[in-house]
């Protein structure tokens, strides 16, 4: 992944260095377990934890990888050039490429993990913490990108809160299922004693794969792939509605600006009209994860034992993946503490029907009056037709609400005080209470 | 694909009925070829193409192929059975059943093109009408969402029409590449001579496969697919454009609705309201077209000589994208045809903020007066901040204009005049007619 | 879904008398509720229940349909027509169309998986049979599609029940978070009490949606998709495997055919040659259904309150995906039930390189008598270079092991019993048990 | 994209030192044309030219971005600093972001091309001259990779040739599509005079838009990713067929060995059985490709005049899939160049039914003596019956050939002359000149 995207933490977990400490690691594992099973002395073990893997080890490696076109091989072959005597015929012996491979890759992907988790139950927090805020801040509802009834920004809010909620219980399991590691030999038929492979996952936190191949199932990572892609999808979502509800026509919400920043070189007040990039930029991201979804499917389908498409694909799109997730809850998550909420306008965008949005009440109000449904809806509709689309008024300037307070009909049923309550948005409160009360911080 | 999307006229192509005519139709030009080249005399022929596929026919081949398990097969029982003893020795002789199935399916695709492209060719002239109507229409350009500067509304559509002249130009390149037959047997190495193929091929108006396995390579039909579904995903963006300036807080356009026609069953208003549903069904359907792309491009990757995994993607995909995009592009057709615009709205929005629009034509104006630009932009800027976000006033109701109007270091250098040219939109339209001027009818 | 892939159980389920049949049973759970809460007697409810929909109701919906161009406020019309006059007033009261339509959408997409589920189990079950009966039948593991070391066939298949039981376990949870419901109103503000919603949900079996806008997040959606996609996906890695393995290089394993099936009506051995189109056929649906990952993520991104852009899509690709699932199921598991395996020529396929696969074994049975590993692994690789590539013999007929037996360096340090030892293929049987254990019926 | 998969060349088309050099040449044009038109003298154009974009340059606008948070703005501060005073005032005046950065991207993306075109029209010339060389080469046909009817191996790679024709004339045309600049502001209504446009995208040898947003319309870049990941599509399934072709159970292709590669490091003669892993890798790069179809596709839809989204996705995907295939081609290109043929082992292979690929020749010859076509089916179907399946010959050793020749019926029809020409595979050869004579080198 390119620079611009990729934060420091999630980036470290995807280097060369990384990578190869990780393989090291987990061949340390196979000789840990190989000495408790007392195949050779524990010092063995000790003995190849002290060989570090450093620039110059992965320089080495690199070197003997242009021979023989193959990096775990080379790898081992640089490793073993370090390794006291006493390790030397021990290490990696029995084991498979995948072996060391997929067991690493177990590691990272459990790290990234226990990154982008915390970074989601974060973001659940925020947004959690800004619904409250705004509990009772009333809001047009819009369906169609229409004006239909009003809500509270802080219930469109939690409604973001039951969807995160739902991602974290996933990202909890997918954790769990990704924690498999294997030391089943080239096809899976244990060149190891099978005890070796538990202990050796048990020693670096895993499970052993119940069964395995030359490789492990590659649906772990579509899963994977498919659970992360979901989070971004629901980011691309939140952050949709954070483009349009700031948008200059509506102006409910605003990106924060750090002072001094500036929209456009061209436009000396774009600034203050104010570009929800961040926004922008976390729906664009959202489009690349979505297309990993192509190659993670695509490579579970190998043939036999296995064969080898998954590797190229997967020393792409699993970094690539990872890494914006992790950018994008970052991202996000600060334009959510950031937010900029404008209630007033909420408010004043409320009216911007002149009260259209309230016929459903003054309606509901006629027919338990007694008028039929029917002769209601009749009514109000034609009151509607009168005001001008977009501006929502008469000539005169008279509005939908003034109108239906003019009407004879209506008045003949209903009080002004009646018409009061119908047109009175904070009645939407009534229940915000109890669907908040669903959710704990 | 559903009834509910599916217009008779496509829909005819891909019904049963039609597939097993089409197939009849290319044995019948094997016959004319075989006997044109003397192989036997053109009655065989004439009398093959007496039968003619009914329903009867395919309820016949329904039933053989429960036995056999093979459609084609069980047709050519079918047919066979109705056949004169002169034509059955000759009937599908020396054919594998893809030389019957691909060729037919050239000519139904051929078919579905001559739908599709005179559709989109009238899309683009009805989008150029409204173009031209429009022409002078001012209305708020928007980038982020946020106003920038004016455009016209014909402006706009115009941009739509050099997107739809790019997909024309590309069906045009389809319809002749999508054009190609093959009898050329089994595995492709003609068991019937070549000049047989080239005959048939002919006779049906294709061009005969230069090469071919037992299958025309499916290079095409991805190629179709993708062709298709930038044609839905350019659809897909106008939609979009036209369900957001219908927006209750835009008032732009709206979708044209029938008189009698309700918008919600609980809301008495939403109709005035507008919701743009025909829109909203172009980008669902959209969505559906992308996903095709998947199974086309991977049914390219067929075995040695073929293998059968694009048989049931092909029976699925083809069909449903070819439907889907023919009645997108009637349904969109009538959107736009239809579209009801609201000039005097599109007015109105350019004075939403009133006047930060043209800030950047102020900026411009001071700097030609000898002011360095960095200080324009910041009076410019300064400015801009004092009025309230949302309503784009001061307390005092004066706007960003009147600001400007009112500024003493503004007023030294520009004349009341110079402002007003400044804050006049007409000034869009100086290069309009050189652009339209780019375009014909 | 056309016809050909549509098995009548779940088509039934997605037919449109099901649907309505559906939509009214929902809104009756809302009259059961409402009387519940004392509303009004339950004898409206039961009025309500004893309106049967049938396709005489279907009818009269599909001609007010044209009239309003809504489909369920067309339904709920219709059924009005025949309801009681006590039933009238109460029926879709304080509903929006999509409280019906999405809580009836959960309890088809829960009998869906009622379907698909066990469908899922019993392949899990016919391919550990399998597994079971193969537990020692020896083969050759292929990595690359090369031939590495011998595996079982048991084996092999058992890896399958692994992948098969996570798949159970996932949509086991998918069942679960489904199945949601809601009668929430046109913004989830709640028109009626919350508490209806709690009765008539729980009177449905379903769980109430914690929050909901006008309709239940579509995270769901996209996560049933994916869970589902995934299963087919992990169908085509099994019948990729079947097509391999079914070649005519390998022979290793055949689709039944029943008695009088023919390949092909011009070749007239292919029948015994044996195309594998069922396992081909599940391929090509695996690639439709991947293709709805598609539509389906880009569904969830609706704005505010809802848009309309899922309507059309998810009319089609959840009946698709649904119907395709679970043809794939019952066809694949007929393809594994049934599944013709040669033993004999598995074991053929062992010696096919003259031993080869075995040098492993020799390489450390050499290094356990003292020679460097790097010696062994040169000694024989030479020796393998002797052999012709193809046929992997010497021109006199003789085999890798052959030249191994008569190899004197070798034949220093190894008996001819420890030789035998090294080339015999039961060795592989070592931990088959141990495996196997991990797994229950 | 990873170091692993980049080619100097290529990658040096994407470093941001490229990137922010084409900027500059760009908003160099600019300046030339203003010069052009009159508006200054051409020294202004001249002095710019002469400030080079080096890495110091870079750094600098790295600092300034990270007050800003815009990268050309960056730039642009950054460039301004060393430009002469008499060029200062000039430099980007009446530009947006924009038009430098699609007329930079075109002249990236043009370059891109014309790396790609040569190599992919070399490897079509590689696969052409490799089709001469095995014109006559036979190897057997296979359909759902069951053993259909001989062909040759350089009829199959000349299909490949057909394939690579039609992709070299696509990305002609797309190359020609692609080199598209504007210089037409904010909203694309014309800052600068339309004529400045024309010049200046003359001076870069590309064609001014017809029209444009902010933006270019993204329907090109969609075409450009649909281009070239079918060309990654059909390198997949040509990889795929080397992948199938050189399996341990075929042995017909290989890859070419550097001589001391080593297979596995566990297993002495994987190197002589040849793991096809460039073929695997193209197979794997390709999913990459593919999945790039997602973001590019989505990123046409940007909200009215531009919305930012497509900026992210596309600094990912751009350059990622343009390296992804330039690599992809120069690997496949050395695979198809360096191809080990096996032609003893594909005749081998022809035989390895006995002879039943040839039981539809005999069926023919059959008929022609006056057979039932129906009877000499039956014949030969039930002497198919009699081998054994894998082995495909009787237990004395008879073959499917020997049986065809020793029965009775058929010998009463058919002399041994006649047989023997029935299973002479060189009858396949008859049109093979023709086909290749379609072609041209």
């Amino acid at each position: 992944m390119i620079k611009r995207f990729t934060l420091p933490e999630m980036g470290n977990l995807w280097t060369d260095l990384h990578k190869k400490s990780t393989w090291h690691k987990v061949e340390s594992a196979g000789l840990w377990a190989k000495a408790t099973m007392g195949e050779f002395p524990m010092d063995v073990y000790d003995l190849a934890r002290k060989v570090r893997i450093t620039r110059k080890v992965l320089a080495r490696a690199d070197e003997l990888e242009k021979r023989g076109d193959h990096d775990l091989i080379a790898f081992i072959l640089a490793v073993t050039e370090l390794l006291d005597d006493m390790v030397k015929p021990h290490y990696h012996t029995g084991l498979t490429s995948f072996d060391t491979e997929d067991t690493a890759l177990a590691l990272i992907l459990r790290d990234c993990l226990s990154t982008i988790l915390p970074k989601l139950k974060h973001l659940r927090d925020v947004v959690f913490e800004r619904a409250i805020e705004h509990k009772y801040t009333l809001q047009i509802g819009r369906t169609h990108f229409v004006h239909a009834e009003p809500i509270t920004f802080g219930f469109k809010l939690l409604g973001w809160v039951d969807v995160l909620d739902r991602h974290i219980r996933k990202l909890e399991d997918l954790a769990v299922e990704i924690g498999i590691g294997k030391f089943s030999g080239a096809v899976g038929m244990y060149t190891l004693d099978p005890e070796i492979e538990r202990l050796a996952c048990e020693h670096l936190g895993l499970r052993p794969a119940k069964i395995s191949t030359q490789i492990i199932s590659r649906d772990i990572l579509s899963h994977y792939t498919a659970t992360l892609a979901a989070v971004a999808n629901s980011l691309d979502r939140f952050a949709t509605e954070i483009r349009l509800l700031s948008g200059t026509d509506i102006c409910e919400v605003a990106e924060f600006k750090e002072p001094g920043a500036h929209g456009s070189s061209a436009m000396p007040c774009k600034s203050e009209l104010g570009n929800p990039i961040k926004s922008e930029n976390t729906c664009g991201l959202a489009r690349i994860s979505r297309g990993y979804l192509t190659p993670a499917f695509e490579c579970e389908v190998v043939w036999c034992e296995r064969t080898l498409e998954n590797s190229a694909a997967e020393r792409i799109y699993l970094p690539d993946l990872s890494i914006i997730i992790d950018f994008m809850l970052t991202r996000f998550t600060k334009v959510m503490h950031t937010l900029v909420v404008f209630p007033a306008q909420m408010e004043r965008n409320i009216w911007k029907t002149g009260g259209m949005v309230f016929a459903q009440r003054v309606m509901i109000a006629l027919t338990q009056k007694g008028m039929h449904r029917h002769e209601a809806y009749d009514i109000l509709e034609t009151l509607g037709k009168k005001v001008e689309h977009g501006t929502f008024v008469m000539p005169d300037g008279s509005t939908f609400r003034d109108l239906v307070y003019g009407d004879f009909t209506i008045a003949k049923l209903l009080s002004r005080e009646e018409l009061d309550d119908c047109f009175d948005p904070k009645t939407v409160l009534k229940h915000v209470d109890t669907i908040f009360a669903r959710f704990v911080a």
